[in-house]
């Protein structure tokens, strides 16, 4: 004995024992077991798990017979109703990859988006079917009508103006329903044979100018699936409400952790604070996910819109831009229960989590929500997290001051961007995924973003982070949103700008004094630098998730011309 | 476009975006999430997250000091208590495998096992120290000199007779906490560099005569570990409480389970009824595991001992033999949420589960308990289950009649049998790992187990399921504990002869009169020739975790001889 052997690991892998990670698998035993609940409810439209699973496998087998196959993509333009879970199911089913595709883009830029994806097929609900058919019309023209364009097969949906699905029907489209009919209930689906195989395609929008195509994998999809209801606490029985949309990173991959669990989904169509309260009293919903521009309309809500209080705790995860610590609070105050978490659709949506540890109960409610508007740890299937000097990639010190990067690596970072090398090789760069945020790490260890490298005001050569004035700026009781960017700056280079939407019961009137008002509190609770030297009132530009575009604003604060001197 | 592209695969892996599964990485999140929150707790003892991962670090260190390293094995003989969890952490921690080991073996067994692992290093509990000391012994004397002992190290519990302790110093053993000051706390231990790499080996034992060593891997461990939680809807906040051994099965892989969650863990030297409601009663416990027997004790505990009615709600998962509907029954009328599962070490414990369907919450608690005592549907981290046909492969009709073997495919099936690959050969074949228990599938896609293979008895040529006379021999009122086996039969072949244990208040000093009552009982509940033509009163063997050893039964029974035709 004493000698290290290689016995006890050479029993390699076989066909019983290894089988490839992938997320489809959820619903055909979300079918066995409970095939009468309900999966999704939409409307006056429901379906159980036995049903889903039945149009998921016709789906994938009407594609199939449309020869889409391994290696293909189907694009689907749709907001949250069933077909677009189904999608979720039923295109990966065929071998093929999901392309999402937002809903607010142009339709110059879906027309980019589908020839880069090269889709073969596009789903399309009736409302946005003028929108997927000027962007094809953009493409063919640019082929000079060499170009074939794919299928289109328009999704119906009792909710929209029927007009809009017969045009579809007159312009030759396919209805779903009919689609699905041409396929198979029983279609023997096979699961992947490399975990590795691409699952997902969606592309990054609306902070950035150039769409890159992320791609996903099923071991990646799996594992955020179940990491999601390991960290948040979902489970069997809970019901879900769809705010967040699925075509946003695939509803940071809840579709699949949903099926996992045979939790129902509710749909919504409209994303209204008064849709959600109404879910809330009306649904059972216990539990969804949103952006922060959500919360602030829940929280903001007209008294009749709500039913407060709420008639059970409701689970709310939160992530995306990060949300001010007086929302937090405000919904706190509520009774929703605020799950903090922050990724990119880079790492298959959330991967870290602001876990609430029991010391902070003892917290008052304003320090709770400082702790909670952080982003916190690794998920539990993120393996590796960091805030990195990224001149040496060594570790910034734990001491919630010195910035770095946020950087990643684990199994649920992206395989990488679609035919793009170039950025593959800087954001890959080192070993780790690089998120381009700036954050600190605190003594807890906990990280907390500062700001997108981009979004960093530099006056005077120092740095100033748009987020923590941001925060500063929430407290004032007149604002809604605000979004702070840099402006040239003729004596400091740049100075912070502060756009800003008002509270609905603010008299705007005297735009002048509303501005030095808000300027007088920043000089309160700020350092001096970093108090806004402009302030500019009216509604703010957002991407379909509802983060606001920074670059627009910064370009309008380029536009304003630089600061000058005499203004000071 | 149209055509089936490879870009959308082409994007190979990297050191971003793909590391080894392993649950190792999730006891460095506890600790750094939880750092304050109690870890384990057993007697007096307790840790934080932040020290159990500094002390599995400095376990991993000091392995590393004494050269075990990537191959090497590591047994640990011990009941529950921390080291044993410490272990699960730092012996892969230090790239080798843990080899844990069953406390209630013979010497001559454990010298077997020492010998065929080729365990470089043993720790082991004060109190089965002369044991572990005879079984190298036995290796000694076997290699005439030749063989070099490994070394051995005495882990040391305040609950136990000094003198054990005293003892193993004396003898030359290295005090386990002595052996962790040697190693380095901040030890920079490495994640395995594949998934496939072994994390544990464990001997099959007890129901069969020749034990099989059952190699499992990070991969497998990880999807379990994440399952268990997933499935059983345990979460951060509960409170685990170790009745189950660690050394079987590690523990169904809860203690990687656990880490994941931060779930603090109470141990349990000795498993009495008394010892489970004290710590329901006095440590918060909401959650823990257990074989059927233990629930038969928890059952028909005294007044005194029990807690009744339980503080809060208790969540009990029970797995190994199919728990009689009865025993169920009590258990939920005592408060007392029991989750029926079912596996075996080669499928990293129990894989298949009972899930609860909310229609038979209207049902009558014996209708109930008959559904529960189902072993269900396939775990999440389960790709395949079935019962098939061994013939010809094919799943059998789903008709909760015809018997067919379980079989099991996907990512928590074992690597394979160390150094057995005639076993592995029969195991694995056809693609599917053959569980050798024998299962019916009913109408809804539940399986049932009839028996083991060689558990069936076959009488006139019928197969009657040991099982099912047991579940009915359950219901009669003096009856604690009962088990059914094959006797030789002069007339039939064999026939169905029961070993019985009686409960504590019943008078036995009539034993005729009880064997014929309850022959007399089973006449009116059951088919003719599944009636016991023999009844033996005594205590019932059991392995260390609790089965009834059946094959000490069956030997006793042939032992008794053939029953006489005279006798009918």
């Amino acid at each position: 004995m004493g000698a290290a052997q290689r016995d006890i690991d050479d029993l390699p892998r076989n066909p019983a024992n290894h089988t490839a990670l992938t997320p489809l698998g959820f619903l055909e035993r979300a079918a066995l077991v409970h095939p009468d609940r309900k999966s999704l409810i939409h409307g006056s439209v429901s379906f159980t798990w036995r049903q889903t699973y039945r149009r998921c496998r016709q789906l994938a087998s009407a594609l199939t017979k449309r020869s889409v196959t391994f290696g293909s993509t189907v694009a689907v333009i749709s907001p949250n109703i069933p077909a677009l879970f189904e999608a979720h199911f039923g295109v990966p089913m065929s071998g093929a990859v999901l392309n999402t595709v937002n809903t607010r883009l142009n339709a110059q830029t879906i027309a980019f988006l589908l020839e880069h994806s090269r889709s073969d097929l596009i789903m399309v609900d009736q409302e946005f079917y003028t929108l997927a058919e000027e962007a094809l019309k953009i493409i063919v023209d640019k082929s000079k009508g060499k170009s074939t364009p794919p299928t289109l097969i328009v999704i119906p949906d009792e909710n929209c103006d029927p007009k809009s699905l017969q045009y579809a029907l007159e312009q030759g489209a396919i209805e779903y329903e009919k689609f699905l009919e041409t396929g198979d209930p029983d279609f023997a689906w096979k699961p992947p044979e490399d975990e590795w195989h691409s699952i997902a395609l969606g592309y990054t929008s609306g902070t950035t100018a150039s769409p890159k195509g992320v791609v996903l994998h099923h071991r990646g999809a799996y594992l955020m699936a179940l990491s999601n209801a390991i960290v948040w606490g979902i489970k069997e029985g809970d019901v879900y409400l769809w705010t967040l949309p699925m075509f946003h990173c695939n509803g940071w991959c809840f579709p699949w952790t949903l099926a996992a669990l045979c939790v129902t989904s509710t749909c919504l169509r409209q994303v209204t604070a008064k849709g959600i309260y109404s879910a809330i009293a009306n649904l059972g919903v216990t539990h969804f996910c949103a952006a922060p521009v959500v919360l602030n309309s829940i929280v903001n809500a007209p008294k009749d819109e709500t039913v407060l209080p709420l008639p059970r705790v409701v689970h709310v995860m939160t992530a995306g831009a990060a949300p001010p610590p007086s929302v937090l609070s405000a919904m706190s105050q509520r009774g929703f229960k605020v799950t903090h978490t922050y990724g990119l659709s880079e790492t298959y949506g959330p991967s870290t989590i602001c876990a609430w540890k029991p010391e902070w109960d003892s917290l008052p409610p304003e320090a709770q929500a400082r702790m909670n508007a952080r982003q916190g740890v690794r998920y539990v299937a993120l393996e590796y997290l960091d805030v990195v000097n990224t001149q040496n990639m060594k570790p910034v010190p734990a001491d919630g001051k010195t910035v770095g990067e946020v950087v990643f690596r684990g199994n649920v970072v992206m395989k990488g961007y679609l035919k793009n090398p170039k950025a593959n090789k800087e954001t890959f760069a080192n070993g780790w995924y690089h998120s381009g945020d700036l954050a600190v790490k605190h003594p807890d260890g906990y990280i907390e973003i500062k700001d997108r490298s981009k979004d960093i005001i530099i006056s005077g050569g120092e740095n100033i982070s748009s987020v923590e004035v941001e925060n500063v700026l929430y407290l004032h009781e007149a604002i809604l949103e605000v979004s702070v960017v840099a402006r040239p700056d003729e004596q400091w280079g740049e100075s912070p700008c502060a756009f800003v939407t008002l509270k609905p019961d603010v008299d705007a009137s005297n735009q002048q004094k509303l501005a030095e008002d808000i300027m007088k509190f920043s000089r309160s609770k700020m350092p001096r630098y970093w108090v806004p030297k402009s302030v500019v009132f009216g509604p703010m530009p957002k991407t379909a998730t509802g983060k606001i575009q920074k670059h627009v604003l910064r370009a309008k604060a380029k536009e304003m011309g630089p600061v000058k001197k005499s203004r000071l």
